[in-house]
């Protein structure tokens, strides 16, 4: 970088800080028993944070290893259930319970296997994609054609994949913030019945992945209505690119695919839920959290016990301090947000309370470090967004001029309902080399960064749950 | 580094390029027909090489897609051996054949499962060592003790580990030139035998890598003589730290292990040979090559799919020049590395011909850039030596100080019998990341890296084939 002039939000803010000398901050006693200026509360459980004093790594480290993989609707999210109930008693959390809500349809892997059987045989590396149909048990075998891209198979003319196997071969770009994920997403979400609606018979997507292990990564389809409902799975990306070579050398190749999966009707799911009390209860509720429920081939780990780690440990610090904050902070482990329906189940369960929540926010993005916090719209030279900027640079965080738009799934359905949200952008660089994949697991994270945004989130948390006004 | 001081052995050069302008070679005319003076041959194949010139991404590339994995004994290999065959005559090498061996042995994996039974339910990430005796059909379930270090089982009790089932989970130290493996990989070798010794029923180590992918990585191992067999296998590097943290709770975690194997007896083996022929048949043969065969989770593609076409590729490169060196270069594609066999077969066969073969190299740490040469002994301003020093240094590769010892398991023999062996040293930093497992896929070589590499091989096989006297 060439020039090193600062933005005119910050030209602003230097104005603003020439002109207040002191933060807008409510003035109040230091007596233990009263709150501690929140810009020092901040400031003190950030550092207690970053000192290794959070219940972060071991919450992460007991989900991980005593539960692992908790798919919707399987046992293990059950035993989730408990252990999320238990760990937010022994924390301190008030009005700990679960929120029961029903999956019209929980989707449950069986067996899979795929092989290329002409013009070699060679074993695949695939995993099936949730809500996918099965195959027949005997499998199905057909040719297989490639397309580089999506938009390439949108052009394939319809009835031309009639009887064969669609394969999207269309890499994912790496970007720290995690945005190569849209574009790229699509070839899994909506590949199937665009390849359906063309003839094929089967679908299968290169891994939605930035990285290059053999391990497939899994993830939803969305079938569309009117469409045949075709069986779909992932392949490794050097499984993917295999076929392609053997395309490019003239072959037709055949392939074979087992797909077992069926779906539990009505099974029930719940939103784990525990709350840090604060002060003025007029004051509102600030809803955060993780989703406890994962994909299956891994442990879960950084998607999302990571989330649900990072949230409940900061509200942790917050529930340990001598006085609270004026507003209560609610930690939400949701359960079913790989395959849909946690986010919109909260919502419609409190419906009633939406305007008592102040503020809503998901960690959802894995383990690495807070980069940026993104605030719901306000002036450049608002007092609180000042002191979020101030409290949270040694942490090399710094507080965004958009406003937050993406801060979660878990939490659209009250954002469409009219609650703020706020974005703790997390560096998600690495994020979707094992992203839903068998490579999910606990040795991914590293520590310090885990602690670096426990930080992040405990000092915004306390700073918002001290402020004045609303956020609407 | 705080001091560019040259050393002893650079000021020497130094020294005898200021007493001696001209390079020692012969003089030689011009002429198209005749040989080009050695270094400006040698440059020229070099920069054929880093110009793309090479066939080495078109071999690797067919090799991997068309073949793909092939273990010694298998049907796989019995292609790559036609393949080689194919292949070394279409480049227009000499003498193709294949040289027949047998292995008392070959070891051929069937089903392969595990998973902890208690005091948690959970897959295990693994696969069975090479030579491993199978379990019962039944399996073996019983309790898992884990040990840090090989050393930790070493200090073992005779008789404590009865009924039990032993795992050392010792991670691997990345280093750039691979030397971290020797030290780990004794517990995947010898692990098992210590273990049998102490009463261990069946044996686990932690893959032998400097990755963290799930996916484990095979090699084979060895039984002590007198010790029982039984039967072993490597985890994901998740799974050995999942069941140490298991362990670390106080759990004695019980592990339920199915290993189907079996042997085929006298299984008919080959090393392929083909021949660049110098100008000179009394100037004796320089043999080089890779080993064709590879482990079976993945593609054989870094090892050693490179090995065989980045020499096969600067051997071609040779064959090209109007004028050939004096000396015969032979390209070996052996056959049998992995589980071995194929080196002591080929030094047992040439027995005779040792006289005559003036140097040996095998190319078998990937397909990462060449970063040094190491000769035979000889002095430091040896003309050839420095010639080398010339040729190499534009690919950033030096000529180290330090006489060759390790060449290849492929040359052991040859070594062994008295052939003096060069050293071309690859950057091996990421090369046990995916070394034996189903992650060694044509995906992870970089072609830019490949072809450096063969630059490398190429200049040094030129320069070394025209050279003058012997090495020993």
């Amino acid at each position: 970088m060439s020039s090193v002039r600062p933005t005119v939000a910050l030209l602003g803010l230097l104005v603003t800080a020439t002109v207040t000398a002191a933060p807008q901050r409510p003035v109040r006693e230091a007596a233990p028993a009263e709150p501690l200026p929140a810009e020092t509360a901040a400031a003190q459980v950030r550092d207690r944070a970053l000192a290794g004093g959070s219940v972060a790594w071991e919450l992460l480290e007991s989900l991980t290893t005593e539960i692992g993989p908790r798919p919707t609707g399987s046992p293990a999210m059950e035993a989730a259930r408990a252990w999320a109930l238990a760990r937010f008693k022994a924390l301190g959390f008030q009005n700990v319970h679960a929120e029961a809500f029903t999956k019209e349809a929980a989707w449950v892997r069986g067996q899979e296997s795929g092989a290329i059987v002409a013009p070699i045989a060679r074993p695949l590396a695939l995993i099936g994609l949730g809500r996918s149909v099965p195959t027949p048990s005997a499998g199905i075998e057909a040719e297989v054609v490639v397309f580089s891209t999506l938009e390439a198979l949108v052009s394939a003319p319809m009835g031309s994949l009639a009887g064969r196997i669609a394969l999207v071969n269309q890499p994912m770009t790496r970007m720290q913030d995690g945005d190569g994920y849209g574009p790229a997403v699509a070839a899994r979400a909506y590949g199937p019945s665009i390849a359906a609606a063309r003839g094929a018979i089967a679908y299968l997507t290169r891994s939605i992945t930035t990285g290059n292990a053999r391990a497939p990564h899994t993830g939803s389809l969305v079938y569309e209505d009117g469409v045949p409902k075709i069986p779909a799975a992932a392949l490794g990306v050097a499984d993917a690119d295999l076929l392609s070579r053997l395309v490019a050398r003239g072959a037709a190749p055949r392939i074979k695919l087992v797909l077992e999966s069926s779906e539990i009707a009505s099974a029930p799911a719940w939103n784990v839920v525990g709350e840090v009390p604060g002060r003025d209860p007029a004051a509102g509720t600030i809803v955060i959290g993780g989703h406890l429920d994962s994909w299956d081939p891994g442990q879960g780990a950084i998607d999302d016990g990571a989330g649900v780690a990072i949230t409940a440990a900061a509200a942790k610090l917050i529930q340990d301090l001598p006085v609270h904050p004026k507003r209560t902070i609610r930690v939400v482990a949701w359960g079913s947000e790989e395959t849909g329906g946690s986010g919109a189940a909260y919502a419609a369960a409190h419906a009633t309370e939406v305007e008592h929540l102040v503020l809503a926010g998901e960690s959802d993005l894995g383990a690495g470090r807070v980069l940026r916090l993104l605030l719901p719209k306000m002036p450049a030279d608002d007092p609180l967004r000042r002191a979020l900027a101030i409290v949270l640079a040694p942490l090399r965080v710094y507080v965004g001029t958009d406003a937050a738009h993406d801060a979660g799934s878990d939490v659209e359905g009250l954002k469409d309902a009219g609650v703020p949200v706020f974005e703790l952008t997390q560096d998600a660089t690495l994020y979707f080399d094992i992203h839903h994949s068998a490579d999910d697991t606990l040795d991914k994270v590293e520590r310090a960064d885990l602690e670096q945004a426990v930080a992040a989130w405990v000092a915004t948390l306390e700073l918002l749950a001290e402020s004045e006004g609303g956020f609407r």
